[in-house]
């Protein structure tokens, strides 16, 4: 498409997407078909549906089962094209995305949904010790080294006749960090504890360690509560109301206690895309771009900032949460503006459609939230399930997804436990640290 | 069982398997139930079924597809503990297995089955440019870089509107190197042909190069003309009688000649684990151990080698070919041996049973070689697809793999093409490379 403009063709408008997650691939899948140019640019060549990262790292799921090609997703579209590269940064001034080996491609629309990482706070280092999730490849993370307490438990029990119970400390009680314990549970109790003879899985303990004064915060206070017990039925501790304030190699430091740990995992502390830095203009405390209510950068109507980057109180007053069918609405509203410029029409003002929200807990419990009706246990946890799977992009995926669910329902079993990566010496560290 | 020996009670017998592959998961399974205590120590958590590891490293298969936890296949079996750990040698007069952390563990039997890597006959540099195809990590390996280059190109396709051809080195025309060789020509010609836009898939090119004077050299001569024929009908290349001299990043020298890659993959050069030179007896060329007829180590009738460490040649005369059928059987037959001597019985000498071999090319094409009886074609192909369904160790993986199969028969799909890992790095100072 650039060369058809510098050859001075008909001039087409170029819309660049910057980020291949719900937001970026929900707002290509807006354009398609629609009279523009499109380029998808993300560092990955696939989009993952993030949602079901904790059942990879539970080894419910395989990494390909949360996760479709870009390129096959919008394969229909002739209008958009898909790169696989990162961007650097932006020149604003020449409308111009810079990629870091050095190319620079124009663009008359931009939309910028890079999403978040998660942040340390400025301790950076823990993040070896307590790994988060929010990739495919932190998932994969989390799984060896959740298999891998198992394994060194059991080498250690073997030779010594014991082992150290197995304690698993989840920093966060959001809900990734409740989606986490309970799927921990799960595996730990059941599918692990008839594999490893040697370990005694009666030990193991999970516990999730919340800073404020309750877990799933963004939840009414009722709905708290009832995930508390669920949690509890599952054998999981909650400590709420005090924060951890140091994370070291099998032990984290909870208020002035220190609390050995065999595996510790992070799932607080969202930090966004230091690309929202990029634009000059005000961001929020986790670095989010303060968008107008058409979601465009205050001072460049053609830039467009959405889903987790990006921080709103919608037309209706309501602020518009981090959520994946947030990041949905958006991308499709950013795109919808582009085409009502085209056609000479006046951009609208964003409104958040609250679908609701849920957290899995656990093999067949949850809470969610749907308007105002709040909804606990077994038939929370179906509702769930049943969104899920209609909601995972790609026919074949939802299919295999569903199987898997079916199977690991069943018979318990987990079918995804590959220790892969290079693990020897972690291995050998850790068990000469244990013997020591 | 340790315990139970020092505390004085009575005496059991101890067996040690080096090895969960082939080989060692077939002499464990000997044993289940049998009055001896067993340890099988891997460095991996899982049995990989080698076969198929070439449909990972083209995205027909998930890694999960193919390798199941030890643990799982062997949770029955309550004489047999598996440990996660990695042998750094023997203490032979000591009688004990050493454990890289400094363990040591004690057997009165020892099964050695650490099988082989891939070599570069004093060249391990050209590893980086040219991986080979062992293990799931090499299999994943070699899928991101085959994704990558295709990516590479239509980055540069889309930005300065050509690239350069694609061309795709198999180094090696053994059966590894054919069946890479065709499941590339698969995806490269179908399955990512329809989603690269840019890249213009007519100009791809395979080669296999093999340095002897034809490919398949254990086949009879008319199979290996057989094998060329199909393999020129997919389009691919095959270049025999010249060594490949040198390797660097994007070529290779060929004979004299250097000729331009997009990458390699190194199918030939096999050595056997440097464990078996911890024996004091001969080797082989490949590092093999020679082994007595009934499969033990000379002058150490309590070890036992097997699989591809070992070298043989049978009652029959023949050598015992390194293919999966040999260690199954040489596994079966070490832990027969090990119950002879415990019921009093003499030991048996080693005969291996033929069962043929096959070599898939592409999507419906094969070479196979049954007795006397050469197959080739689709109907080799279905053989061939046949006996390593059935092959699959596992129920679940059995039927996931036939649904992965059919499903990718059918639509020429590709499920698993995810390109995870740390590839920014790569993916920068590749297209520098390509931009200077």
């Amino acid at each position: 498409m650039f060369r058809e403009n510098e050859s001075g063709k008909a001039k087409s408008v170029n819309v660049i997407i910057v980020g291949g997650g719900f937001g970026g691939l929900y707002a290509a899948k807006a354009l398609a078909g629609k009279p523009v140019n499109v380029i998808l640019i993300d560092k990955k060549n696939y989009h993952t549906f993030q949602p079901l990262l904790y059942q990879v790292a539970t080894a419910v799921l395989s990494p390909g089962e949360i996760a479709e090609p870009l390129r096959r997703i919008l394969r229909r579209a002739r209008n958009i094209n898909v790169i696989m590269a990162e961007v650097s940064g932006f020149d604003l001034a020449g409308t111009t995305v810079k990629l870091n080996d050095g190319t620079e491609l124009s663009y008359d629309y931009l939309i910028v949904a890079a999403g978040a990482r998660h942040t340390y706070f400025g301790h950076e280092d823990w993040e070896q010790y307590a790994p988060g999730l929010k990739t495919i490849e932190d998932s994969v993370d989390i799984r060896r080294r959740i298999l891998l307490a198992f394994e060194l438990a059991e080498l250690k029990a073997q030779i010594t006749g014991s082992h150290d119970p197995l304690h698993f400390a989840i920093i966060g009680g959001g809900p990734t960090g409740v989606e986490l314990a309970g799927a921990i549970a799960d595996i730990a109790t059941r599918a692990l504890a008839r594999d490893f003879k040697a370990v005694d899985t009666t030990k193991t303990r999970i516990t999730v360690y919340e800073g404020s004064c309750r877990i799933l915060g963004i939840y009414p206070e009722h709905l708290s509560k009832k995930a508390v017990r669920q949690l509890e039925e599952l054998g999981i501790g909650v400590v709420t109301g005090k924060m951890v304030t140091d994370v070291e190699a099998e032990r984290i430091k909870v208020g002035d206690d220190w609390v050995p740990v065999s595996l510790a995992l992070w799932a607080t502390g969202v930090k966004a895309s230091p690309l929202g830095r990029s634009f000059g203009v005000t961001v929020d405390g986790w670095g989010r771009v303060m968008v107008e209510p058409d979601l465009s950068v205050p001072g460049h109507p053609e830039i467009f900032i959405i889903g987790d980057m990006s921080s709103l109180v919608d037309i209706q007053g309501k602020p518009v949460p981090p959520l994946a069918s947030a990041a949905i609405q958006e991308g499709k509203f950013a795109s919808e503006n582009i085409l009502r410029d085209l056609s000479g029409k006046s951009r609208a003002k964003f409104k958040y459609r609250d679908w609701g929200s849920m957290a899995p807990i656990g093999r067949h419990r949850a809470v969610a939230l749907i308007g105002r009706w709040g909804l606990s246990g077994f038939f929370a946890w179906l509702t769930w399930a049943f969104v899920h799977i209609f909601l995972l992009i790609g026919f074949r995926n939802r299919l295999s997804v569903f199987y898997e669910w079916i199977w690991a329902y069943f018979t318990r079993e987990r079918s995804a436990r590959l220790i892969t990566g290079d693990i020897n010496g972690i291995l050998r560290k850790k068990t000469n640290a244990r013997k020591s």
